[in-house]
């Protein structure tokens, strides 16, 4: 049986993929595999899906709020709605792949620290300042954090991986795939875990 | 603590409602609580929240054409693609208010029997002789199924009823509420039981 990592696909702005940020240690713990971490932007798949920011859905805006609230209840993540949001944030993504490249422990570590600054503590993650500021709380050279993500190679290399990762399918946060089978939202975290645990391969349980 | 029907509000069109549907006995089963159906039209929510039906979204729809094959793994519940699909399925839902008036279990008999033959067995439900001849496998009169679906009464009933469970804040399908609680999506079945499990209550499980 194939023990790659797990693919995880998220959005710094996404609620529900910070949901699953703080998932993802018990995901490794309960299915054996590592986890892979792909920060990308939300906005192009939406524009590809045609679908708004969900606060500006009539409907499904208010009941995602609610159901933000209450999913901190339940996994003990904290919640508050940011000052800003639905807001770009591109300087810590961009940032995550240059981390990354010499130290992918660490990039998950800043990851978490900048979603929970975020969604945790409602800091101004869209500001490249209050992202070095994070970074350097991780133990990350501010000013080199700063000049990083001005670079134009930086900032080419996220949209081309942006790209990509639409272009491979993924088009919501959170969204993970395990030797390519896909599973998107914070509510497919237990089916994902149950396709692991019977070896990567749909039983059909019960006939009717 | 309440011992209210769970609302259970579903298109007849919907795949993931079908998949739900032939959940119901389940959770009555593991809450203790009984289901009261409601069928409704997706269409004028979707207007409302500006989705279009999910086959026609980019990348969305192929996953959802997988999730169901696999779903169907999971569930056991059988399930072919429509030859017609999406597409107005109105005298079903019509006559379901109908039925249930007299016999609300023979209306739960009725909407899996329609469920089964549209996703199961690929019949067109969407022709008003083809529900009939399903309602007369179930023990309804034929001829005066085909009678009341075109009353002008019926039909306006029908949309009153759509329009309310809209504006009571419903937007997709299948859709629960317990005691008001809303849960959206085949995949909150789980954290609905949950939820009923621990009384009604979301406990902070954990803080981190």
């Amino acid at each position: 049986m194939s023990k790659d990592p797990i693919d995880f696909y998220f959005e710094f702005g996404s609620p529900y993929g910070y949901f699953a940020a703080f998932e993802v240690a018990k995901i490794e713990a309960d299915t054996g595999r590592s986890v892979r971490w792909h920060p990308f932007m939300l906005g192009p798949a939406f524009k590809k899906t045609e679908q708004k920011p969900l606060l500006q859905i009539p409907l499904k805006g208010p009941y995602c709020v609610h159901d933000w609230e209450r999913l901190s209840l339940i996994t003990g993540t904290p919640w508050v709605m940011p000052e800003k949001f639905p807001v770009g944030i591109l300087a810590a993504p961009r940032a995550f792949y240059w981390i990354n490249d010499n130290d992918p422990e660490l990039a998950k570590t800043y990851a978490l620290a900048i979603y929970k600054a975020y969604f945790g503590d409602g800091r101004p993650v869209w500001e490249e300042g209050e992202c070095a500021d994070i970074a350097a709380e991780c133990g990350i050279d501010r000013t080199e954090f700063l000049d990083v993500v001005q670079r134009e190679e930086v900032k080419q290399r996220f949209k081309d991986i942006t790209s990509t990762v639409i272009d491979d399918g993924v088009f919501g946060s959170p969204f993970f795939k395990v030797d390519g089978e896909p599973f998107w939202g914070f509510d497919r975290i237990d089916m994902m875990k149950q396709y692991i645990a019977q070896g990567c391969t749909w039983v059909q349980e019960n006939k009717r």
